[in-house]
């Protein structure tokens, strides 16, 4: 019923995560009302994203270079690997400027529901990085699908090399959060997890 | 702390209405690892949409040519026009079937608030087509914005045509919807606008 430009953006849109027709309708219509200039970068920065981002060849990080930023800083201790989901993971641990080692991505979980299974991800340089290095720590999300990564990949790198410090990322109570709001699971972890005071 | 074209990418999505960093950042991650075919077409549909798409000189509806299809269209009732806020109310009600006249669409709405003036609409225009057809039929929001402007029009439109029939959209209880649930202005409506049944 829109005209035909207008339906085939409508569309392009709904292949964006959570977004609906209704959605999809209000952005296509901003888009059609958007400075040109806007315009003509949004869909130059589409193509581009699409053509230079790649994966390093390393850790699995998006990067426009064969390695990325993280992996070439000679700075960084190469020694103590953090293991991760996705890229997004990636800017939130360095968003709070805490840690100084280095990333390996798998670019996803495993998930008997979604059919990934551990061959899908970036598993296998990871088993080759954690022969050369001195902790593993392992900070897939507390869901499902990132216990199970977690404990597949503690089970496979203590295999590979029994000397390796293999560590999980702490469940417990989030910043700000209330007792009587969390779940049974996150108290049991706060619980378990409990730390000496002091 | 992203690659530069993915940065781009993200900054481009925020300009989409509600859209802010972290939903940005989930849709250009989608684009970096989407086909590369959708990603084209999505980004030439961008720069179709901003280059092809225009108003339509009659009533004010998004077209690829001069003059809408509907406008165009004569086997519509061109003596009945209905008036909105966006093309998307145009869709909205043309879903229903129900409606055979042709529309008027304001491209916005009089808002004190936002500083938009009578002026800054599609308001000339509809002047002079209502100096011509039979019922105008006012079909903006039941919103502040969306009365302040019906009330306007319809002074408006009395002063320059005194024998036009204008009428407005009737306010109510939507369908399904549940009595203690509606606020009061709905149910207030629903009461001054009730029908003798049958």
């Amino acid at each position: 019923m829109y005209p035909a430009s207008l339906q085939k953006l409508i569309e392009s849109f709904r292949m964006l995560p959570g977004v609906g027709e209704k959605t999809a309708e209000r952005y296509a219509l901003l888009i059609s009302e958007a400075d040109e200039t806007d315009v003509r970068e949004f869909a130059q920065a589409m193509l581009d994203v699409r053509e230079k981002l790649t994966h390093c060849r390393i850790c699995g990080n998006l990067t426009e270079s064969e390695e990325c930023e993280i992996c070439r800083n000679t700075d960084r201790n190469h020694r103590q690997i953090l293991v991760v989901q996705s890229a997004k993971d990636v800017i939130a641990i360095e968003r709070t400027g805490e840690y100084r080692g280095v990333y390996h991505v798998l670019n996803g979980l495993i998930s008997t529901s979604k059919g990934i299974m551990p061959d899908d991800l970036n598993i296998d340089t990871l088993v080759r990085r954690a022969s050369d290095c001195d902790e593993i720590i392992l900070a897939t999300s507390a869901t499902m699908d990132g216990e199970t990564t977690a404990m597949y990949l503690d089970r496979l790198l203590k295999d590979s090399n029994p000397d390796l410090l293999i560590t999980r990322i702490a469940h417990g109570l989030p910043s700000g959060g209330m007792l009587d709001y969390a779940d049974e699971i996150t108290l049991m972890h706060a619980l378990t997890d409990r730390r000496k005071m002091g």
